[in-house]
């Protein structure tokens, strides 16, 4: 019988936004359920021209900006409008809290891969606090045994720097772990940089892996595929 | 028989915070569940200690601060967990909107003025969208013809100038407004001196009561009072 010391792979890395949960679906929602709300609470416009503003602000500003609906409602004529502002805050932050949930799969693979002894980690870039108000909404945090993200650790994917800096303190080698991430810059690029197997969550069909060992389109599909890699 | 134009008060104008709804309540379970959170996270100390602590940080920092949490993660000795921060801001926010609803008679009273033809206003103190948001939870944004806060204004309580723009944007005399509202020097003082009549909701029984015209221990009593003053 096979056991852990003899397998290759020791440590699953994870990347939070978009790997463990769909992001992209959750911002949509949310954008969509506050412009609705505005528009009901007195703004004017067409919805589709106000949510693509609104897409635009968040991506010019970021998404960690404080104002994007003071932007936006300044956009379309009706600043100091703060009851309109306020309707857009509501509902975008109730969705972002009410619809966040892990990927279909995703406790059931992290309950499989924690059970057969490998150790968990999470390797993120953003905010320390609001990345862990993610994990804890999610009810994933209990799974991990080390967390890193960049804000904390003061590196940034595509960084080796912040992969090795996890992988130290899960004290497990490279050579022994996988990152599984859905950027190929940030999350496989610079996997690869820092010695370790990566996996690559491709939901889109992206065309540049960055050199991922493998692609899978849903985390249900990682433990054969850490099989496999092995 | 007795029509709107021959009443004296045509206007009745609310503070938010401890006068629509339980603030000082809801900030004490806040922080309560925000401390169990972080406890249940890993922070060490006695109970007791940290929410003093806690109260103590938001005292001096102000409620619209955005680290209090990492603050006391920092004074209990463990700074720099983000895991224990994220948990106490989870709770924390988690209570102050699912907990967040107007005081009991609320609705009723504002409902049976609104019917009887008063206009209805918001004079409050604080940040425009913020003070919106708590409108729109408490789900009394609707009743309101004028709503008026001192970020949007450039005034704040107890400066008369305040109150006086509210009662120009309703069309109304000071002679023929009330405010209600449950700080004496902000709501009660700042109301006489805009020659308004000002009506004390005070559950705790204050002494000095800056002047108040009536005082009431629940909103329920206004629409009487209200008769009793003119």
């Amino acid at each position: 019988m096979e056991t852990l010391s003899e397998l290759m792979i020791k440590a699953v890395f994870f990347d939070i936004d978009g790997t463990l949960f769909d992001s992209r679906k959750l911002s949509e929602t949310a954008r969509d359920n506050a412009v609705r709300a505005m528009i009901h609470a007195g703004l004017e416009g067409d919805k589709g021209k106000i949510l693509a503003s609104l897409k635009g602000i968040i991506q010019e500003k970021g998404s960690n900006y404080e104002r994007h609906f003071d932007m936006l409602v300044e956009k379309f004529g009706m600043k100091g409008r703060a009851d309109i502002v306020a309707a857009g805050v509501v509902a975008y932050h109730d969705t972002k809290i009410s619809s966040l949930e892990p990927y279909s799969d995703a406790i059931v693979v992290l309950t499989k891969l924690k059970e057969k002894g490998y150790v968990l980690g999470v390797i993120s870039n953003g905010k320390s606090v609001k990345q862990w108000e993610k994990l804890i909404r999610l009810k994933l945090g209990n799974f991990f045994d080390v967390v890193h993200i960049s804000e904390s650790s003061g590196k940034e994917k595509p960084d080796p720097k912040l992969f090795i800096d996890a992988m130290d303190a899960a004290k497990v080698a490279p050579e022994n772990s996988v990152m599984v991430g859905d950027k190929p810059e940030n999350d496989i690029a610079g996997a690869k940089a820092a010695g370790m197997l990566a996996v690559l969550m491709d939901v889109q069909g992206v065309k540049d892996k960055r050199g991922a060992d493998i692609t899978i389109d849903r985390l249900g599909k990682l433990p054969k595929v850490i099989k496999r890699l092995e």
